[in-house]
């Protein structure tokens, strides 16, 4: 009746957190332990409460034979180095996104778990979403017909601090790889060709760094259907998440989620509460079910939800919309790596 | 080519106006003549713009017999005299609500319209709208299934003067009357019993006249159907106008009509206008569509779609919700009059 | 850091399951036992999982002295009973609703708890939804302005079970006493009278145990507000779960919860999903909430959120609502009790 | 009393004779003669039913010194030189878009009313339209903020017949023209730059003709906005009339309109139904404003609200979008004309 899946958390930061709170809901997961080159007396006392070990760093939980599986949630540029290490210890992986800002290093990754011929899965929360999950029905289910067009609108309610805007690689792969693959998932199919513009209309800090906060991108999909992406980095109605499918038998939108269905009267107008402010609320369940799924693909040994191609190919189409937006021209998935080296353009 | 109903109006205030400019648009109809015994420059002016005779007094339209049928939109203790007057003369009838504050008065004026086999139509204005009418499609062809519940809120956006008030009858007779039909209508039969509830919430003018500016009547429809209707003389946020049945296969519900979708967010939270603002925007159509059945009964040699017997039924219920209101129990309706001569109990 | 508050679960039943899944993630709350005269093996198996002991009566709780509190979610008739035992031997009262069938034990089962110093709380879930805790808010922080009208929607699925219908003591205190309480909650005042009108319009079997099936109830409050509850043992298109306010300075609407978001447009129309299937779905959130707050009011030794004169005072207007559709008449709720002895009319 | 601006309709189709009825109902106007080469027996009676003459070309038209303004409303090949000729003569014109699917020759013609003194009017009846409108004010009060993009979603309900898909000139300048304006209108200040994307995903037909039945276009403003415009010739759910905008300060958003606001409650589901069907019903009021509006910038001797250079920009904003997507590459719309010749890329 113990727990069948042996979990160590790499990170200590809000998500790894979120994750470790959520692995302790889940039937049949445990979490050993946690390591954090930041550890101090708060985490300590935070592990104690949960019966979880405080380590500094991830060492001792690579090299712990109890441990079936390991959350990677530290900063992105460990990921990799990570991920191939669990992979030669034969841990299981759940990786944060992105797995890096560099597609060849990412690629190495995944490769090296497939090798190993242990799991990999990649954060992409949003595909665990009750709202986005029923589109997705909609549209392999045929109610939609043969799709046509898939529209994403996916704003944050207010901008990163400028330390995280520093080392974020920007905005296609920061923010709006969840959209990828979003649109992977929803199209069913890989997305062939951007064209992403994008401005700095926010907040002059993006332009300090390169980055942008507004961006519209268009897709075009493998089986012919057409796509757009919008961003930006501060709605400040709030954290913005929506999604429309166009196809021949009909459409299908969702709208955004609210923390009660009140309306409200008065003389000045009809009003309601803003949407769910943001990813941890809108995403509350999804990141449950994430995790949930992950340790039932360990337990059932069936392929994991999200897989490390699906962070590969995102990673791939983020490259892709970045060269567009500095070559101003559409560019395509497949050329996206070797036009990244010939004109220098790269997420670093 | 001409016109084939030639109409005299009766009355020159806001409804015989707008009437008279929905007759305009209405082919096969002419106004030839409008008389008010407040009949002054302004609306000689706005009769010339328009070629319709000013008339002082409705003496020469009953007169005239080139004219073929008479709209009421005189004040209401003149409503009997002007039909019984319309029915000698052999002209059809269209009249505002309602035909009286006496049901026995009413009673001798469809009784003589009948007689003389003149059409009369009452005028209310509701049954024509076109979101009240998809609710009664749907309840008539067994969308909804048989009938369990009609729930009507009808909420005015602020009272009405103090002179208009001591003249009105009171809520039941006045305002309620409107849902007191459009129960009717949707039921598609008749009330069998009420039970009245009112207060004085809004303005202490309206118990100053023995009036209530609050209620909530119950309802006992003669297919077994529970019905409630509530009214209030001030929805500060506009005039509220809805509707919803239950039945045994579903339900369905109409809401407010908007002057716009447009739907505003902004960082304090999530807006829209208000509904439109009063019964002449709302019922902008619906008035217009009144008119052109009435005139299409008329060519046409048809039923009215409302007659006087609706507007005998709707000022019975009236009757009963005032003797309940009094009484403070539940009222047949067809026990109203009788009650009404025994407890001295009327609307005047 | 052990828990502070252990509990003994009586009733292991549906929703004394629930309560023991929700007090297990609850924080300071330790679930002990478990006792139900039915238990069996699959029981014992449910226990086991949660390292919870499974008893076959409620004795070995009460005697137990590392008990601090109760859950009574046996049936109905076991209420009162086991208040007064718990009572007796000091132990905190958790109790669904209703306490019982007959006004007088109720009282003295929340007069026990009170004299003996232990705190009771009663199984008004839906006060803890989000939704209706907003239009408390709007009506507590002046947004409403001073209210005028509260109209509750309550219908169900579908029907319960034939047993269940012939112990429930009807529709007035086994489904609208929620909504008497939530009434009462909204408008922060007692109701003072009640009109009731019910019908068997759904299916038979609820006339054969004299009960009805839909019913439409007025209410008048001690404030000068109206209000008015509808109940339908079906609603064939799911839980519908809404509740309006009427004020002077506005008026608050919520709507039922959905599973998702999704609007899906087609040839034939534009459709959604149904509302969330029961109570359990809707409120499963609320249930959470709910338990959360009385073992924090244990913890913190504060008043409990709803306690023995809500339930009291629910089951009060329960009784009236009942005597109203008998006598059809409206009964004040300070009459009821002895109303209900003059008469001979109970819910038993 | 007379009316003050009389005038000669050119072009007896479906709009022509919408924009006649329009007229007749709009003070100071009057409709004296329609002209049509297919003028037959029908088209008699329709006029004399208005006292409207029926000629068989606009010369009479345009050599009558009473008429003092034209609605041409004939195929698009007959605007430039209607225009020139009834500049030459004097008269103000109303033009149904687009004006030719040359922009020479647009230009010469916009050029040869200027120069005329007349005044010239373009049928772009969506900014008449009550959402977009509004939409409009609360970009131009400030409630919205500076803009950061515009989102235009426009869907026709059914494809066009084979014989107009020959004629059109394309889905750009037949049907995005409008989205363009709108563009434009909402943005308040020029489109600089479209990419624009295309496919046939509905219909083969299209690519017969050379033509696209699907397509996303991004645009960059001139105030440094971006923007998209999503068009389908086919979507089953019925017409689709979307925008977005997204600001500084918030973000506005107009749904379609509906012919009823009922919710319909099943065991099946929650519906509506359709939107308005097409462009008469969705935009029946906007064509009633937008003649009136013409009307009245005559008799005051205003400016037209839509003029000759929002033809003219809209037509090169398609050019641009018809080249980009030929060459695949964002294209400047003050590079289209250039573009046009040196590529030999045009509409025609």
């Amino acid at each position: 009746m113990g727990a069948q899946v042996r979990i160590g958390m790499i990170g200590a930061g809000r998500i790894g957190k979120i994750h470790t709170d959520n692995l302790l809901a889940c039937p049949g997961a445990e979490v050993v332990a946690i390591s954090d080159p930041c550890a101090d007396a708060a985490l300590e006392e935070w592990g104690a409460v949960r019966n979880i070990a405080v380590l500094p760093d991830s060492d001792a939980i690579m090299a712990n034979p109890g441990i079936d599986a390991v959350f990677i949630c530290s900063p992105t540029n460990t990921h990799v180095p990570l991920i191939k290490q669990a992979a030669l210890v034969g841990k299981h992986i759940f990786c944060e996104k992105p797995v890096s800002l560099d597609l060849a290093r990412t690629a190495a990754a995944v490769e090296a778990a497939h090798t190993a011929g242990v799991k990999l899965q990649i954060g992409f929360n949003r595909r665990f979403d009750h709202n986005f999950k029923r589109i997705r029905e909609l549209v392999q289910d045929g109610t939609i017909g043969s799709l046509h067009m898939v529209k994403i609108t996916s704003r944050d309610p207010s901008p990163p601090s400028p330390d995280y805007i520093r080392l974020s690689g920007g905005i296609f792969i920061d923010m709006m790889i969840h959209d990828f693959d979003m649109a992977r998932y929803i199209a069913g199919c890989e997305i062939e060709e951007v064209y992403a513009q994008g401005e700095v209309l926010i907040d002059p800090i993006f332009a300090t760094y390169g980055d942008l906060d507004t961006a519209v991108v268009t897709l075009k999909f493998a089986n012919g259907a057409l796509g757009v992406i919008d961003n930006s980095r501060q709605a400040v109605y709030g954290y913005d998440q929506r999604l429309e499918v166009l196809g021949a038998r009909g459409s299908a939108a969702i709208a955004n989620d609210y923390p009660n269905t009140a309306v409200i009267s008065t003389a000045s107008g009809i009003y309601r509460d803003k949407p769910l402010h943001f990813f941890l609320e809108r995403y509350h369940e999804a990141y449950k079910e994430e995790t949930r799924q992950f340790i039932d693909a360990i337990i059932h040994k069936r392929s994991v939800p999200v897989d490390g191609n699906d962070g590969l190919q995102a990673e791939q189409a983020a490259l892709a919309a970045l060269i567009s937006s500095r070559l101003k021209r559409p560019v395509k998935v497949s050329e996206a790596l070797q036009l990244s080296r010939q004109e220098g353009l790269s997420f670093a």
